[in-house]
């Protein structure tokens, strides 16, 4: 059972195509809305192709691809000073797009209804949880019981549940009720944000804009449907002057940016939304309690919107927690699974308060050099693209050295990192796809072969040898995919000479044609250079074991297969030596 | 009014956006179908990308990436003997993608409801009509009084109409009614078509197939959702015996294949649709009455479905005459412009009858060698994505001189002739886009300037010259847009430095930021080489005016502007020098 704001959406979709019961319990009368979040990071892009979305929202979106940068020059007057592609090098794509925030969850929600494997109930929200302490580590337990009111109608009605997931917010209901501490500041900056139509002869207003003036800064984000997002710090140019936000209004944050941009014009098209705040900086002191009530986005994280993190971090928190819920529930692994959680995007909330402060304050001067300003561009892109994340170690990232980025059979990728979205050719069609688009988020983990040359000897042996080793191992195939990736070239590999577990029989539907694919030329699309974005020798290759989130949990030789079982089997049964890795979630008897 | 079978949602797309009354009448329940065509050429997701449903069909589509063909060995056994990629060179885009007929109608309808221009009356069909003859050249009047029933209600409406459109089919009511005559020939030769999940080790189950074998011939072509379609000639090896297509059965169709397919297996997983039929090949002898009641797909051509023409033919009658009638009525251009319909349409439905009697022709011989395969592979692909289309001199194609395939100022294009679907980048934003996703059928012509170099003079001035010529020109903004491609890079040009007429001022809107465009390379998709595809020289560039369906009505120089309002004029009032070019309509009073 989720509890919804915003990102709820993004959890329960986690859950399409099961048969677990699972319900969204949403306060508003519908996913319509305006405003607010609008700008999805290529990582969040990827995850709403593993639902199959991705594409569907890049088609309504305003792709960014400038930034520029202005400042004053000698006599005062703004002047561009910088140009650079809004582009991230490692990850091949754009950064961000953007898109109304209403739009983003009207596709998830039509994407809920069109799998029909979650329940949606608007207008309703919790009145009382109580949680049986005696049943939560009970596996086949529903121990928490929660009483829902419609606020329409006031009729109540009382469920029982296994887990809770609170999506509600920077106010959470959820956390309050289980009285979780939300620690942090207020910062003394007060800032404007506005989306309109603008009527201006400013030459960059369709690109990410800075201006730094003497009269304090502007961003611009541009959006899609000719709008442009203005993010403007409200206190002119004297920084932490405190400002109460009430006494903004459209027309002053109009007036400020108008102020900044001059002596280029500005007037209102039309204003679609905006609002004022001073920005608050909160992490919550738990993220779970009982591994049966999980707390995600606003909940348990506030920053400044501008970096546009909420959204996007959210929305990692929902697709953490929500996969994890489904492997514990559809395999019966431990539930100690569930821990890693908090263990995972706790620190992560952190990191990004601790951001989120240095970019405010970087933000607001007016003294940044060129080099200092793409120095923090990078940082706050390695952040905010996911690509610097790497998770500690645990039951679901097996490290048994130290933590590195880097791990001898794959250089550039890392267990606990994550796997980047690159294109490879199905075998069978030749017809190109991309990693996210493939491994879709259907609740299992995949286990990828790369099986090096396999169109020459010793490489073809070796992968019939581990395919007749797969035939003896209990691995369930339900709970996970084998996908293999070579590195010939396609047409010197004929899917029919490989063993059989790598296009598995299936007696509806025959072999099995999309889950062998090569690292090569495609006819329409170029190449992926799989094996050299992931730093992989074609001679040796590797198998990776890939979590349902597309972060990786095991990097091990071919010949090393038995890692496998052994990840596997610790995930079904609670392992003696992983546990305490990053500490297990501290329990209050709150309840 | 349109009267529907398969491809009206296609005309009725035209009007998205209108004032216009525009009513569908369809004697189906609703639009769900399965079976029947599904091969979109790359025309056709041209045509659907201009109606901003491309990328939905194209998300959902099977696309064809290899062509093989297989013949007997010396011991009659078959053998792969040569691999393709199925690729326009021309084009840089896949010849053709595969999706349930069903499934492009729900997306074109989805599209209608959407705009919600367009009426759609489902279970309801035509049953009496007249013209009131001494009307018909009245451009504001109602000439056709048709009466309409609904099938399950029996209840009966009486409507008036400007015009009329029936896409009702081969067994086309309206053509029936008009007396319109429907020749040509019954071949002797019977085919299965069959889609259905094969279980099967056939190697090349997932690529375009063509089989010769002792025993007969079979096609196959790889569809979505795991399903094959495929086409079987079932007098076995023996051509032209005279087969009772009702004999036939689901059973047959598959032991045929089988017999073909042999020693490789075959058994069905599912079948999900098939038919038999014996090819008729007809074209009808008009395609238009009066200029007011016209006549699409296969209403009046019938051909074999192996080429995959039936659909895309008709998509292309559809959006022929949708936006001329849209036109007309819009601008209040001359009724004349709707001749050019059947003069335009009624010549390519009669080359597809001619090239599908060779095609099924040489499809079932057995002695082909790969150069003839090749040689007519590259000839049907020429003929069936359009590119091989050139449309005849007429009020919309300005053609003084003779026709020719080349044009000096842009020499590999021509009047008459399609616009290839290149990539430029947008100059206030940088988003690279496809010229069909920005050319949208809106109803508009569209004035190509390729501008040239503007970073540089003279280019930069000549354009500011024509901008303010344009300026004094009557051209209506509205039934025409303005859009610029320069050859200078992107970082050379300032948008606000160009003429305002290139960047049209709106009241509410302001600056219009999508209507000048660069031909230069993208952050993240590669460059387009518009000037290089079009064969324009990047000194000299030229104008182009483009017709809402992408065929080129004018090429000239940049000096030569005046041709332009030669060529509206022309469109508003009817020419004396041109109605003669292509022949008028013949009509007969027949109601």
């Amino acid at each position: 059972m989720c509890l919804s704001l915003v990102q709820v959406q993004q959890a329960a979709n986690c859950f399409n195509g099961t048969n677990l019961r699972v319900r969204i319990v949403d306060k508003k009368a519908g996913p319509v809305e305006t405003g607010r979040a609008d700008g999805l990071k290529s990582i969040s892009i990827e995850i709403l192709d593993t639902f199959g979305i991705g594409d569907a929202i890049q088609n309504e979106c305003q792709r960014c691809e400038e930034i520029v940068l202005w400042d004053p020059d000698k006599n005062g007057v703004i002047t561009r000073t910088l140009t650079i592609p809004d582009r991230v090098e490692e990850l091949m794509k754009p950064r961000e797009v953007l898109l109304d925030q209403g739009r983003i969850e009207a596709v998830m929600c039509e994407n809920l209804e069109k799998h029909g494997s979650v329940q949606v109930s608007w207008d309703m929200q919790p009145v009382g949880l109580q949680v049986d302490i005696d049943l939560k580590d009970d596996p086949e337990a529903y121990p928490i019981t929660i009483i829902l009111e419609n606020n329409r109608t006031g009729t109540q009605e009382t469920i029982r549940a296994k887990y809770v997931v609170g999506c509600d917010g920077a106010r959470s209901w959820l956390r309050k009720y289980l009285n979780i501490g939300f620690a942090g500041d207020l910062t003394d900056s007060t800032w404007g944000v506005l989306n309109m139509v603008p009527k201006t002869n400013f030459p960059d207003i369709r690109k990410v804009f800075v201006v730094h003036s003497t009269r304090g800064t502007v961003m611009g984000v541009p959006r899609e449907s000719k709008m442009v997002r203005f993010y403007i710090s409200m206190d002119g140019g004297n920084r932490h002057t405190a400002l109460d936000a009430k006494s903004v209004t459209a027309e002053s944050i109009v007036d400020a940016a108008r102020a900044i941009l001059a002596p280029y014009t500005l007037e209102v098209g039309r204003i679609l939304w905006w609002s004022a705040y001073c920005v608050g900086q909160r992490v919550a002191d738990e993220f779970s309690r009982h591994d049966r009530i999980f707390l995600a986005g606003d909940a348990v994280h506030t920053h400044s919107p501008k970096a546009g993190q909420g959204m996007n971090t959210s929305i990692q928190d929902a697709c953490n927690i929500g996969w994890k819920l489904r492997y514990c529930l559809e395999q019966k692994s431990h539930r100690s699974l569930l821990s890693t959680y908090q263990n995972e995007r706790r620190p992560i909330a952190q990191a990004l308060i601790n951001f989120d402060k240095e970019y405010l304050e970087f933000f607001a001067r007016t003294d940044t050099t060129h080099d200092e300003f793409l120095t923090a561009y990078l940082t706050a892109q390695k952040f905010t693209t996911g690509i610097g994340i790497q998770y500690p170690a645990s039951l679901i990232v097996r490290n048994k050295g130290p933590q590195s980025t880097s791990h001898p059979l794959a250089v550039k990728l890392a267990q606990g990192m994550r796997l980047p979205d690159f294109q490879m050719v199905n075998q069978s069609d030749g017809v190109p796809i991309r990693a996210y688009h493939r491994f879709t988020c259907d609740g299992r983990f995949r286990i990828l072969v790369f099986a090096g040359n396999i169109s020459q000897e010793p490489s073809l042996s070796r992968l019939a040898r581990l395919g007749k080793w797969f035939t003896t191992q209990p691995l369930q195939t339900s709970g996970m995919e084998v996908v293999t990736i070579h590195s010939s070239k396609r047409a010197d590999v004929e899917l029919m000479d490989l063993h059989p577990v790598f296009r598995p029989w299936d007696d509806e539907d025959g072999w099995n044609y999309w889950t062998v694919y090569a690292d090569d030329e495609s006819y329409h699309d170029g190449h992926g250079h799989v094996y050299e974005r992931c730093g992989i020798n074609k001679d040796e290759g590797c198998l990776v074991v890939l979590r349902p989130d597309g972060y990786i949990s095991v990097i091990c030789a071919l010949e090393e297969a038995s890692e496998l079982v052994e990840f596997f089997d610790e995930l079904k049964s609670k392992p003696k030596s992983m546990t305490g890795v990053s500490g297990e979630v501290e329990i209050r008897a709150s309840l």
